[in-house]
């Protein structure tokens, strides 16, 4: 299945929180269900915060008694309130919700019809996320060649999107068309979106993955294991890309070590009128950090930082791959896309 | 009390992986115990690992039955081979081997006098331990200014020591002459000693601390939140600094961001007759990785690394702060001690 799949009014995901070990589906049927499940990180990835934002303004709708447009479009705009308070980083869910207001409003017809025009938009918000991601992988695919060893940061696989990922996308195309290489995931912590996600889903392919710890990633680049970094994005502005937590120093030690950082991020993702410093960068609780997988580490009543993402400035960004080509480091500002 | 202590043929230590959450104290009254100690990280940090080998060595004789010197010289040698196969990397474990087998052979008389011998110099070792280890911090303190923020790897503090530790002694001496500072604690995956030790060591004395996981270093920086940075080490040669693994990029991201990289070593951590490429870099097992606190992380199946320790080549380091002096980066291979 897909990573979100919507049919009569009920939309279901894999609740991320509980894999590898358990494969736990989530069923919401409303537009709350899709918050709590964003603020919890069942739900996570850009690409997917995005489809599942369209879904719960669907929600939203489809089980809506209101009969004219102006009262459906009350209730669309208090659920696209409450979701663009869930988290604020990816570009993503406010991109999906901008785009299915604007459908709304400019809609003529009573409430039945802005209905169905809604969950139609949210529907193509996904269906055009699986094209864009598969599009990725065909046009980056390139990039990767036989014998390397790629590293990648976090989870922008299949989970973080409606299906195939963005850079993983990119290492399964490749790996389909019969280029054998290998994948060094970081566990990226506090979550460990690499361990349990990406982990999950390369070795479940098939594709020799191996995993390290956050801090050996200087020393496999120093021991030249490293041919290629490809991560994803939440966010990609004027001047940077803002990533999971972690990113930039990765992206520090690849121009380091004379390494190509590549990033993968369909178009939904690109922010290109704003610049790193007006995005807000979500901190969260301490807890995650304090706690592993729900244990206490660390000394109780000992704080700690929890920033989820980081920027790193294009400066560190060798090419950006999108579902319409490849923008070289050269080409940033040139581009039509960007 | 002190972290490693001699009674009567008893050494007593505290099992660092139990900590911060209990205080289980471990009894060793053989060679034996003191290697599984070793083994399994129950004792860890390098000028510890000295301290607890020459130990080890005292219990083997105090316990042996042998009345030559031929004799006890044999079961001496045989727990020393022993020992020296516990971890490869730090030197100090070798350098305290060394120095009592050196003694105990160059003593005349019979095995009542060499056991004497070698207790008191695994004594004497643990002594000067305490005591260079409160004069790198004295010498230190100087290199800490009021409202620093001060970033450290991993535990260099006084449970990798005797007392006092070595980067922490200084920061100790800082704060005990009155200067106020924060200090940021990586948790240093996979064993966490960030999060478990020197949290613990120094929330417990009341110096404020921060937790960050591994992969927020690069950020803390590029916010411009860290003023300077100070670890310890597992050894240091002609051309490097062997430390625990993680080290190497947060060297690499202090130069990246201009920041001061600090390393506090006891000169029995040196080994400036031999260059980073001569040293075995131990490699532990996957499963520290992959699993947390004996509990499945990973999807089962999946491999990892898990290199201990990384190089950071003496052209990242900034200082050096020994129980003799601080050597600056210019006097390197200048000085008497370097």
């Amino acid at each position: 299945m897909r990573t979100i799949e919507w049919k009569h009014g009920t939309v279901t995901t894999i609740d991320q929180t509980q894999l590898p070990h358990k494969t736990v589906f989530l069923k919401m049927t409303c537009c709350h269900d899709v918050e709590e499940a964003i603020r919890t990180m069942k739900i996570r990835g850009a690409p997917l915060l995005g489809a599942a934002a369209g879904y719960g303004l669907a929600l939203t709708a489809y089980h809506s008694t209101a009969e004219e447009k102006r009262e459906l479009i009350e209730e669309l705009d208090a659920s696209a309130r409450d979701l663009r308070r869930t988290r604020p980083t990816a570009v993503n869910l406010f991109w999906a919700i901008e785009r299915i207001m604007l459908k709304a409003e400019e809609t003529d017809g009573d409430a039945a019809t802005i209905v169905k025009v809604v969950v139609e938009e949210a529907g193509r918000i996904a269906v055009q996320d699986v094209r864009a991601n598969r599009k990725i992988g065909e046009i980056g695919s390139k990039l990767i060649e036989e014998k390397d060893t790629v590293l990648t940061h976090c989870n922008a696989g299949r989970l973080a999107t409606v299906d195939h990922g963005t850079a993983l996308a990119i290492v399964r195309a490749a790996w389909t068309e019969g280029k054998r290489f290998n994948v060094i995931a970081t566990e990226t912590r506090p979550l460990l979106q690499g361990a349990r996600l990406t982990a999950y889903e390369l070795h479940s392919d098939g594709i020799p993955i191996t995993l390290i710890t956050d801090n050996m990633v200087g020393h496999v680049m120093y021991g030249r294991v490293v041919d290629k970094v490809l991560v994803g994005a939440d966010r990609v502005v004027k001047d940077a890309i803002i990533n999971k937590i972690g990113t930039y120093q990765i992206a520090v030690l690849a121009h380091k070590h004379e390494i190509p950082f590549y990033v993968a991020a369909p178009t939904s993702t690109f922010d290109t009128q704003r610049l790193a410093k007006d995005i807000t960068v979500e901190h969260r609780t301490a807890e995650e950090v304090t706690k592993f997988q729900g244990v206490q580490v660390a000394p109780k009543g000992v704080p700690a930082l929890n920033p989820a993402f980081d920027i790193t400035p294009l400066e560190y960004v060798s090419a950006i791959i999108c579902e319409k080509g490849i923008i070289h480091q050269e080409d940033y500002g040139k581009s039509l896309v960007f």
